[in-house]
């Protein structure tokens, strides 16, 4: 499968694991044995598996399921990195987010999240068709 | 040099040129030849070093210099590719920026930059010195 195909993939997944509010697809989407950031909007970045893990547990715990779809992702392949930036539509709200992921024996991993608000101004109707 | 000294000075170099509102040295500081990317607050995500510098001259053209100090930097390798998770103290606000940058030829340059506004109640002092 084509690097980009297989972070869309994983991308998706990701998106998935969110909207199902499911903390199993979630954990299992984050890398093991190397560093993890996540900002989520409004926040500081917190960093290291535990406390990203935790960061996640915190969100999706109170929700049964989460109105979130990530719309026009674009893939940037760095190698053994790649990054996904996105919009997200969430609650009605859009966000602009940056996710990184990295290749590993168990497929592309994600190692950094961030998600911020965009100015209602900023927001224009989605180039492409809604991923999740 | 160590790998995360020399992505620190690269860090340092991208606020550098920030706060001395210096095009020549944020251009010199975006990586040629390879996909870029950059989320401004508030703003969608845009792409590709001819828009991305165009963001920047937008950015910095109207300003003799910039009231920005990057905080409490922490680097996190993955190969080729370095991720920099900091806080930004641009004009008394609080943003939380992530900074991703690539080994190349001429060091480590700049590929994504994602800034996004802090809430206050999530402010806390700073916990190791200001870089620039």
């Amino acid at each position: 499968m084509a690097d980009s195909k297989a972070v869309l993939q994983a991308n998706a997944a990701f998106y998935a694991a969110f909207a199902a509010a499911d903390m199993d697809m979630m954990t299992a989407i984050w890398a093991h044995d190397m560093p993890l950031a996540v900002t989520h909007p409004g926040t500081l970045p917190v960093t290291g598996r535990e406390t990203v893990l935790q960061s996640w547990r915190e969100i999706l715990a109170p929700a049964s399921a989460v109105d979130i779809v990530c719309v026009d992702p674009q893939v940037q392949l760095h190698g053994d990195v790649a990054l996904v930036l996105c919009q997200e539509r969430i609650n009605g709200h859009v966000l602009a987010a940056s996710n990184t992921y990295r290749r590993t024996d168990e497929g592309w991993c994600l190692v950094m999240h961030q998600a911020g608000a965009v100015a209602a101004t900023m927001v224009a109707p989605a180039r492409s068709s809604v991923v999740h």
